[in-house]
């Protein structure tokens, strides 16, 4: 990887090392959807390359099926509008979404199936990069007392970015699993993953934060406050 | 410049080309106070090297005097906290800022005076990354009927990506030049740029926005509707 | 009706006369479904005297017959959460909710049948008294290029009072049918009418806001700009 | 007092009676200035009868004194503008601001001395009725911990219910205390606490919420989560 951090002077920024906070841990999987990972999907028959994006399957179904062990409560949000009119500059920026992909109530628009959501997980319906502009993340979060977030999804560079960026103006600690992250410009995810580093997010590898869902408590639901 | 957009399969975005609307347009200059720029500001005092934030003074400089020669609204957005309690996660971030820096009712709080910030300007004040979060710029720039906005400042990866973002999410076009962006980790300007430009905003140069502030109409204040 | 804005001094405001604007009217429906307008509702089982609710059944079903003609675009507003998690304040206030009522996924959060909702309108999910609180209802009517927005629906004094009300800081201009409204407590009806009239809407009678919208052109789909 | 109350069926609501949490207590002081309270204030001189709004004067000072002795932080908001461009409809509907009153940087945009706000409290500024419309409140009380926020200040039926609405959106318990509310249409003050006791917010009495403020430890800073 290039260093991205190398500078002259002092170091403008400290790594974070979040610890999880049992009872108040909460995982956000981010616009897992047919649209994105799925060769049928949207970007897939539209040609771009989605393997980068496909390479989160695995770590992430093996992050929920411990996070599910725990009682850590489980998040989805799918990013899709009823069409142009409420997509806003998004819809402009990426032409081949202009007769469809990215719909509400389509198939497209339904998480990939093998990640295995459930009907009691939480959903979130977004309409922007950010899942928390304009939707009920944080109602969700506030409700569940959540305090350490993890992050997973796509894409690096656009909504994981975006999504742990906002969370962390919110005062919750975002924690971003490297390998459950993807793109479709692989040579932006290193950057976009150095970014959340020095800026607004702890960066994880998958094995540390499997390893930190182990220790926490049989039952992880929230807790009094 | 690396390439960081180059892929195998179809390329996930246009670039936008976005043409200042007349009456319309508002430039927001980002954090450019003295804790940033001055060599005896907070940053500079840390040993931080800001010389890639001290070259976005003469272009905006001489942006900032064309738009005023056209009637350009402009905007000056600053970074400051009460104390670490409002400083939420980037002060954990940020352990240099722990006893001072980006403080409110501060010297380094202030606009770094050769940029020439006018009292009847308009101004913001911010305690996260974005300019558009727990703040007034968006009842600004809806007041101003604003539907290009130029952004420019420090830094790059930080504040300008996200402030830019956030205005695409409000359906404003994000205009962003390049020359009048600046950051405390060169190495992520360029993938920052990128991260823009094939996401969320439109890059522009300092001559190719210069040259279309000029061909807007003398009286630029705001239209009826 | 008592006179809720008789004083000693000057009048401290001025009511609103609003005209729609063609092609920029939007109608908002909030929280027409079964759980308050339907007998078997979670409101009506309960014992709730649901009568001042019902009223409005009629005058909307003749104002969104007359919108329809002239393409003025229709959002249907929904209220329920997942559970008592995230339902904040709100469900310790009612305590007649915690187990069950105003739950997303049910027969009680559809939108009253016989109020005519069509599959290409537009709708939005709260869970808070405001439907701007944490929803896509700005999005939307960004999108429409909305600037007259007409409201209806349950309850006056709580959701119709409170949506309004952030409508008018958006710098939507908010108007409220009164025929339209209706509340659980009939005796706040006339003083959350008067707040809105003397706080921040156009409070209107049905008759008045139908010949307006009967002079609109009859494509009254969002223009240009 | 009417009985705004009274139905023929179930009663839907419950009000709430909430006790103040030590260590995440905050007062918020709501739009307590000059221009409001003072006699040569913008309201004042305009004629209109601000004696209901004076009438918050000696309790608000008996509270600020109590909460003082025993560490709860103290927030004042003001509400301004630049002008009428950043002020939406709320001009529109309060002709006689449309050349002065309520603009930012003015003395009657100041609070109002006798209230013996201190220069280490909290300050917010804000454009719209609610206290948390586009304003640093939320990050405030956030980093604060606030749980029970108490409210005091003017208009009743309008910023303070506003804003204690607003506070319940986001999980906070709010406990506007009657006798420290006002406003320039007394025969809506009434309806305006029930609106709030019914569906918001807790509504107590000054001697019932000193009297918890007196039992609340001497250090009353925020604890650690």
């Amino acid at each position: 990887m290039s260093d991205y951090t190398s500078v002259d002077g002092a170091i403008p920024f400290e790594c974070l090392r979040v610890d999880l906070v049992p009872g108040r841990t909460v995982i956000v999987h981010i616009d897992l959807q047919n649209d994105f990972l799925h060769d049928e999907g949207h970007y897939g028959k539209s040609g771009i390359d989605i393997r980068h994006m496909q390479r989160v399957i695995n770590p992430i179904n093996a992050l929920t099926a411990e996070a599910r062990q725990r009682g850590v409560p489980i998040v989805w949000t799918r990013h899709g509008t009823k069409g142009v009119v409420d997509g806003g500059p998004f819809m402009q920026h990426r032409p081949f979404l202009k007769d469809g992909g990215l719909r509400q109530n389509t198939w497209g628009y339904k998480i990939y199936e093998p990640l295995g959501a459930l009907p009691d997980d939480w959903y979130v319906e977004k309409t922007r990069l950010s899942a928390f502009f304009s939707t009920n993340l944080d109602v969700i979060l506030r409700g569940l007392k959540a305090k350490t977030v993890i992050f997973t999804g796509v894409l690096t560079n656009q909504c994981v970015a975006a999504t742990s960026k906002d969370a962390s103006f919110r005062d919750y600690m975002p924690i971003v699993v490297e390998e459950c992250t993807g793109t479709t410009l692989p040579n932006l995810h290193d950057p976009a993953v150095e970014m959340m580093r020095v800026g607004w997010a702890a960066v994880s590898t998958l094995e540390d934060v499997m390893a930190q869902i182990e220790e926490l408590p049989l039952t992880n639901s929230p807790v009094g406050d």
